[in-house]
């Protein structure tokens, strides 16, 4: 099989599942309606199911429109069509900090079920509302990878990182204002954290903190190597 | 009594007690040590105490022997000369997140002290171990003032906020690597918290906060305008 | 009595007025008209009582037709439902520096007075006009706590806290162009100032420095700890 | 036992290993060699093992006098003493673009085989030179989680998170000049990837990306809470 | 000839071509429909042809209305006017990593036909699949110059620059979010690069890239100043 | 006359004092020792005097041993040979805000001096004591040219540019911590002020705005053009 | 009479021509119509005439209908009520880049026009086409102070202030795109310019550079105290 | 031959010379005196020369004891050992703004000459004496490739660029002080330029401004792919 096929415009990576574990996913923003539906029915031909990212409400209808199978979601911008091939142990919980902080999340939330994953969510627990996050501590002990999204000041991925001893995936968003620069100030806080054990991804990048979260599952769920464990 | 005298180099500001409730403070940085003698010995003439900040060891040293009745405390690089001429109500508390953050802390509880307040430290209390923080929340709604004090990301303000009632005072401190941004990023942070009642000083600045403190416990003392108050 | 209440996308506050003094506050900014329509009713279903910021007007419009005891200012694009539990002795003054900055003047003034403090109003008095802020030294000293907001370079708070010996906060607003970044440049230059016994908070946001305010006269009324005060 | 001792300027965590899994490490910048000393003496009582990051050669000098048993890495700025407790499954790839970015790859690849983790050194690939990299391609794709260091333009993760279906956590280091400035230039274009997968920790932190992958083979060794794979 | 005509709000270079190889280009963003159809009928005048970079559909649709024989590209934004005056030995090849980067190559790629060079279009080559880059090695090594457009964390140029050894220009790209600062992050991680021989212009300027590379070709394809290769 | 001669090194540009008034003024800042003494005696030569600025204590004494006729300043880090060879009418009044910024007020004071302009000091009237600063109205209101040098804030220009009908030239320096950003701070605060008839010139260079007001002076004392004036 | 007065939301400066030369200009933006008309009217009424600057073209013909006596300009944005009320000797030459600077080089002409200055306008003289701007010499060193104009990098008022003995007042514009960041960078380019007698205004100011150049001619027109010149 | 040989702290790569028409040039900052001696010794051996950048004084003289026959000009902080293979027919000039600028000049300079061009030297031409650029108006046209080399505001690539029909190569340099921000402001502003036909490299990048020079003329020495020009 050829690994890519050259579009011109774009060259479809049909290698990309055998090399990375999942197919290509389409990032929906700046591509024409044409460019997304080329696309998508090349890689729905070759795997049987897509996922488009970042896809506002009107190119949802229209993509909907002419892929009758596909299901849109508004909230997390997300444009899915088929289902999970496999289903991986484990659970990543998504917590949010605040209510407007959800679109993030979501995109979170559905890229990891639709990559396989068990998701809990946990939303608005923010950080000057401690008892409320406190009040799940027992679930977030428990879960095997976290994904913890706030705006503002960015403060609650280090209060989680300190409970756990998962990993834990943070994710800036850009809900705020003034000195909150866009999403700049809780990206450059949470990279200062001084909890142990936590990453960062980009500003509003639920997916690409729901993509790791993944890999982390699919590696404890295939093993690590035959290698034996001394403890 | 003339306001303010012409020292060439320096207006010794003689007015700033009697409008502004204490005495000129002297900012040891940038200054020599011949001007910082020669503010001192004008202001201890006139005020019989004085208060020298950013002094280092060299400085401090110097100035001890050129004035024998002051104290020098290096962990804050502060110079007092005299004792508080009043003694103000209620407590302020200082918080600090991490072992590095006690320069600036120290600066905040010992202004305060010498302002006529009586401090309680709580220090190494960093958002990552909650646990610690919680430990002491009883001490922590009954202050009636905080300033909290905290570097790398700057999240322990926004916390402590959420508990109480009483106005908080966050502090960045220079303390952090990278995205830290020399203090930056916990300065920006605590600006876009989500706690309410909470504001912010300069980076390092714990002699602001400090001041404020002492103003908020001052007006608490004097009480406020004998209005009657109706709940 | 629940602590909070979880209606998916929020956890509803209920402890936040035993804990911190006063009912939550809803901030209208990226959430949805259904959204804020909930928190509401079950805010005023607890408190008899809510206030809403950052409303723009279309949606002032639409929650006015739901509550109709509801009133919106379209200034500081504020809506209000019920009326302050309580009233605070001392008297909190809010200078603008220009008439550009209204909007936040305003949201800081309309928030202290619903949290039950007496406001007093000073617009207009940039420091480029010396005289017209000198107009009214007297007022000025006589103050309990002082809000100073500016735009463009933000000086006027530093003028203001060399003038008394009360708490100053400080807001700077989003009012300017080029070097002034959007409020990056006053904020910064604030926080800088050469006056003490001043802090900051986030720009454009009067709702927090009300909020301070508040907190720093509830704690004059409710008098600090019963200790003596020698002076 | 007591969750933690208050050392009056620290409070040590004796909680930490149960609640996240290892014992506290100790971040040796900006502490003095008598909190070191005596942080160290605490939490050997405590776990019989203690590691210390950021300790400089004479710092590092005075702490194995103290400490004979001690090591002390100079390439890394590590001092050790005790052995791993436990050795996971899996293997951590440590990779780096260039030879000035090796202090940042080794404080990564001594606290992951510290923490108990087989490591990986591919050093000296950087992507003006693609094929150093590639002729490693097995290797690479092999690993259970992979570490990417880089400083100037940071492009080494984004290739390297194409070839692999495993963890990537990427590195910026502050090794580089001008445009580059101090790292910051590495952390974003490591944050705007284009590659999935991947997540970034602060600038120099090969600490925090060792720790996360350690949690990582942890979570894989421990198994993911006895669910069911289908695939 | 006159140098240069005066229209009051621009002064028309005629000298250009003959002091820089190339008669003005028109930068259409900013100018009027007015100013520009009287700037080009002074360059078709003087010179039988003219490009006009910057133009947006709607100016487009105008221009071609009053100049029937011109030409619009909607992706790359530009009209032309005549048709190049030579024709240069060798090949630029235009690269870009993503199809969002369209508009910037094809800016690039259409100004340096219309000034008289072959072309090789290679898109959608990012990093983060490297095998579809490799596939094209042949092609890119024996280019004459190679112009690279990026977005994101722009790292496509510095594994290009590593391949070849001919000029590499730069070109950097506004597509992206949050990190990627509307192209700053991959303008300073190119200006950072490690690979030698490489250059970089202005955000999205494909035009400058262009223009720059043809002078390379007409350079060489001129000669340089008759002096003799000893090698 | 040779309009400059080539010292290899440096073109020393002679037509200076005819093209712009006064003869060139060597920057002292990264030159050595023998670029500084070469150029300085090229200059004596041709014009009989010369000005060096940015000189330190070391560099200062050798050249006063080479030059026995030169005057050196540590404070304002100027070496001067030579008289002013003419005298302007009017008077420049150098404020500054406080005792820190003397090294930058002196640089402007001097270079004033030296150009042939009377000048009037008035130090340490920073804005929080704006009683000092009124109490000299008189003065302020009847200099000729004012610049106004600041640290901290920044906001001393924008109170004496509210109080004068003169030309204010404001210096910010880089006096100052934290958010203060090395004096861009003040810089951005001084250009974005609200007062009118104000500039702004670099952070710390009292030179540039010497210059400038003495070519203010200048073109009063020269009168302009012997066009009428009509009132 | 009184000196402001006070309308509540603006307190109207009518001190200001006697303490500085010009009665009040309005800035428009940000204000309603409604504020606009009303200070408007209070000006007309105290001084026969007014300026508002930056009034967008709706708000333009609102006010031409109220004020009929009134002139809009829309390249400029002014509105001018009345004449200069005197006229002052000397020119000031308005020199701008490129063509798009055009909106702010007029903002300067008209405004210094309106204050009783003569203009002399030299419009797209831009550095890459350095014969154009010298074929005015002659014109350039005759003015008696320059308002350079300039976006992209901003180098003209280097080359300007070379060229002249008179002041220069560079004013940077928004024009531009990518590494220009909306204006900071030729504003930063213009401070750091090696040219003497220089100084700068904020981004877009042409009204600020223009207020303080009429300042200067001010100055020279009404004799500097009358002081000797020896020369 | 192998390709590259890997010394464990650094892969030298053999293949460059191959690949990218020049050996492996060493960048000597942050690596040990160690590491340059084993690297320089490898490389020696495999092209009988090589070239050491940014070698501070310490190193040089140690490294010239370790290889007599190398030579260390202190103004690049360049090493040489060997000389050219081949000389590339054509010539490029290096100019520089000011005398400050020299050790980026040398760099640029030395680099190309050690890789086989002609080189003509240009120093001290900043664009505030415009006339002593233009004095050498005929020798800039002539030349083959042009780099530019400038600190403070960074305007001489641009007129440099307006004057000539051959590539410009501009690279900005540290040298300047506060708002000059290290560098960053040339740099932005030569990406901002309105000339044609420049590119720019990173701060004080002379090596990667020669190289790329170097690259031009060996493309023209050797011809562009044996095709026809037209014109």
């Amino acid at each position: 099989m050829e690994k890519f096929e050259d579009l011109g415009f774009s060259k479809v990576d049909y290698d990309r599942e055998k090399r990375q574990g999942f197919p290509e996913v389409i990032y929906g923003e700046g591509k024409s309606i044409e460019q997304i539906h080329l696309i998508m029915s090349k890689l729905i031909e070759k795997h049987g199911r897509v996922m488009v990212t970042r896809v506002d409400k009107e190119k949802g209808q229209l993509l909907i429109e002419a892929f009758p199978l596909s299901k849109y979601d508004s909230v997390s911008s997300i444009l899915l069509y088929g289902e999970p091939k496999q289903q991986f142990a484990g659970e990543i919980m998504v917590l949010c900090a605040g209510t407007s902080d959800l679109f993030v999340a979501e995109e979170a939330a559905i890229t990891a079920e639709w990559m396989g994953c068990k998701v809990n969510r946990l939303y608005d627990v923010g950080v000057a509302g401690i008892d409320r996050l406190l009040a799940y501590r027992d679930q977030i002990t428990t879960a095997s990878v976290l994904i913890v999204v706030a705006g503002m000041e960015g403060a609650l991925p280090s209060v989680v990182g300190g409970l756990v001893q998962r990993p834990v995936i943070a994710v800036p968003t850009s809900v705020g204002y003034g000195a909150h620069l866009q999403g700049l100030t809780p990206l450059l806080a949470m990279l200062s954290s001084c909890a142990s054990g936590m990453s960062v991804v980009n500003i509003d990048n639920g997916f690409g903190a729901a993509y790791q979260a993944t890999l982390i599952l699919k590696l404890a769920s295939e093993g690590v190597n035959n290698e034996i464990t001394i403890s």
